[in-house]
């Protein structure tokens, strides 16, 4: 029987999912208070033209405005490493604890996050990465704008 | 005669000031590339809603979807101190320099941006301490919500 990280995990991989279904980068995010997702996202680079729009701070701004005692006991699911904008976003916010799908195409801020207190549970789930290596396949120069390392105009 | 610095520091407050009158929370940002103004924008939590749209987060969204090669030759101009979101941002779009209006009110991470090489410049600005200071003795909850410190829904 899965647990509760397994059943949140593949909340935001449906939401990578919906994300690569749009044309968009396949990177899915949910944040769970007691046991409810209270914000779901995917990645908007493409779909809104977003510099900002990261899965998991779409998942963020999906779950509006929230009082800080929320979010210091909430856990944020993604489905790839955080970058620093997301990292540094999971700090202002104290969330205490990421689950992360996979590492491996991306390493994030992992261990800004953990030296800040952060309990960081990387998954090392394989539809994560598998869903990731398609994409860069078909879409190198997109990915990389993502990674802020493009140096064309995607 | 004013340096650029000034002149982009006064665009941020600008930015500030246009907040402030739509009742949102006093922080304003311009992006600049080679000299001119890529992006403006200002603290959207009121106005929006929004848990991501500082002002600084706000600015880089309004200036779109850019190639790397872009931010690593942009200066970002904020009225106050970056928070750990936006300065994960810079790092992750590798801007190399911030100019900062005002550190007294709220000091963010810059010692985190120096750590890795950005240029950070705090400009002292009574104007930016000002707007700050009228808002924060109006709206203590609201500003306390921006900072992730707040514990009531505001």
């Amino acid at each position: 029987m899965p647990g509760d990280d397994d059943v949140f995990l593949q909340a935001a991989i449906e939401e990578a999912e919906k994300g690569r279904d749009e044309g968009g980068i396949p990177i899915g995010s949910v944040i769970v208070h007691k046991g409810k997702i209270i914000g779901r996202g995917h990645n908007r680079r493409v779909q809104h033209g977003s510099a900002i729009h990261h899965g998991e701070m779409n998942a963020l701004e999906n779950a509006g405005r929230q009082p800080a005692s929320v979010y210091k006991e909430s856990v944020l699911y993604t489905t790839l490493s955080p970058c620093s904008m997301c990292s540094g976003t999971i700090l202002l916010y104290k969330i205490p604890k990421v689950v992360i799908g996979e590492n491996r195409t991306y390493l994030g801020e992992e261990s800004l996050l953990q030296s800040r207190g952060v309990e960081v549970v990387v998954a090392n789930n394989d539809r994560c990465y598998e869903l990731m290596q398609e994409f860069i396949a078909k879409n190198p120069t997109l990915w990389a704008e993502d990674t802020g390392e493009v140096e064309v105009k995607a």
